[in-house]
């Protein structure tokens, strides 16, 4: 469906991706229509979420990392999550001197964040995209996003590993751990580890013990068997300095066995069928928020019952009924 | 509206809860008008919100409470909120055993768990009730709650302050931290401290630190400004053993320190404005999903659309642009 040729084939799918993100009815139904007929030609890359604050070094890191693989025969896609791009109506991520040996290169297709939507619309229209580039041929696609709210769970249950990068200190952990960022890392990656290597070395032996307490109450809590132990990927920390382009290739051979692990014990099928059903369930309460909030009737009322509320004046499940009953009063 | 003399009041009470779990839609809407009509004089009470582990000794801590709150001249009224008993249909924490004292004195009154529903219609049915006990002038209304799942967030959203009551050993330490229990907690009570008192010295140490640190990293992120530091209130750990009654008053002294800290720098009000309108949404949000999952077209599509998601042949957006077109095609 897509073309063969590199420069064509890139239009045709920024092309199939800005109908993606189009939000005219007409358009949508159309995008529906080409996702339902590009499936069955997705699925087959390997996708793969990196997230950290900025200044950490992700492009630097990405653009390594897409050359290396590239060199390793591979197709490379990158796609951004950028909340922030939703506020300031551009992102930051996107600006054409970031990875520009990778952005140029024909093997490799770099697309910035969506621009508009709230944080659940971005992740579906990269969600889509992801599947337009799988489509295309690209057989790794990366999706990057900053540390900002709910990013990086959006990006993590949306790829098959879910890759944390920090800086050699041990501020942006804590926050990492706060978050329960670090609770969904598959690995953790100390960046500019050549800067200060007492630091990193201190950072990666507090990572690990972070991650190994997740692991053991994890195991306590029941969520892993103590005989599937060993089948189970454990996370570790890297150190590597991208900007020095060194330890990117030991980055990917922890990937690619971790690829190895979790497609024998089963965890890659079952992790894209879980998102896969995640994400159907995201989009239909995000479409049921729609459209009560664009009911012309839950509109009217709204203001004031929100209002009566907050002050005491209306009984908040009673109030929820009422606006419920006003927007299915003409449903079937 | 409610009787004053203990007794029939007692089944004044009862007989409202009851009209409020039913599920019969007249019931529903005869429980509106009634909260409706009770509303003016709810709001009143200090709402205390209480969790641990089975085990921890809650009940023992709760009776002990509430006689010491009696004997100051409160009335005081316990609800429970255990999301095992929606499974087993009947709460484990029920049993007329408990709290012996407390259950028989004429200004208190103890409700159990809700015994059926989701998390979600366990806690609705809860507010209301609590709204019940402050028309009948209960003014401590403490909410209890096990350790499990959502039910900590849950009894945190509806309450003024939230106490989190550990062992004095680490295991369940890591797992409030883990869960983000921890985090939300304003005060810790590390109970049964005269078993191991260097083990309950370590963990109230270990839980200091805790706190401290989500204070830090709170202020770094900006959710505090420096300047108000001293007017907000700080979590604490405090020590005690319910059984022998030891450290019941100092528990107390300590809450009405945080009460009268709230109240001054606004955070009391703010706290129940920000509940009653997130409590609205909650409900808004649950009525949503229940009217998709109750729609017969819907009903009749989504097993199998569901199949084809999971099995790749379907797009998930797709799929619930789809579902949610059945919705609301009948709908105005």
């Amino acid at each position: 469906m897509l073309h063969a040729d590199p420069l064509p084939q890139r239009r045709a799918i920024a092309k199939a991706i800005t109908l993606l993100e189009s939000t005219r009815a007409d358009h949508r139904a159309q995008a529906d229509e080409l996702l339902t007929a590009l499936l069955p030609h997705t699925g087959r890359s390997f996708r793969l979420g990196i997230s950290g604050v900025p200044g950490v070094g992700k492009s630097t890191f990405i653009e390594a990392l897409g050359l290396h693989l590239i060199a390793l025969g591979h197709r490379v896609a990158v796609l951004t999550i950028d909340p922030s791009s939703t506020v300031s109506g551009g992102s930051i991520l996107g600006d054409k001197t970031r990875m520009e040996k990778l952005s140029v290169h024909e093997r490799a297709y770099i697309r910035p964040s969506p621009s508009s939507g709230t944080l659940g619309g971005v992740a579906e229209k990269t969600r889509e995209a992801m599947l337009v580039c799988e489509a295309a041929g690209y057989d790794v696609v990366i999706v990057e996003t900053v540390g900002v709210g709910q990013s990086e769970t959006a990006v993590a249950s949306m790829t098959d590993m879910f890759v944390l990068m920090q800086l050699p200190n041990a501020g942006d952990d804590l926050q990492a751990i706060k978050k329960g960022v670090m609770e969904i890392a598959d690995l953790v990656v100390i960046n500019k580890a050549d800067l200060d290597a007492d630091a990193a070395m201190r950072a990666g032996s507090q990572i690990t013990s972070a991650l190994r307490l997740f692991g053991l109450v994890n195991n306590a809590m029941g969520h892993a068997q103590a005989e599937d132990f060993d089948r189970q990927w454990q996370p570790r920390v890297l150190q590597l300095s991208a900007l020095h382009n060194r330890g990117v290739d030991a980055f990917w051979t922890t990937v690619t066995q971790f690829q190895a692990l979790q497609a024998a014990n089963g965890r890659h099928a079952a992790r894209r069928e879980q998102q896969a059903l995640a994400w159907m369930w995201e989009r239909i309460e995000a479409g049921l928020k729609n459209a009560f909030r664009a009911d012309p009737a839950v509109q009217a009322c709204l203001p004031e019952l929100s209002r009566a509320v907050v002050a005491g004046q209306a009984v908040p499940s009673a109030a929820a009924r009422q606006l419920l009953g006003l927007l299915f009063k003409g449903a079937a």
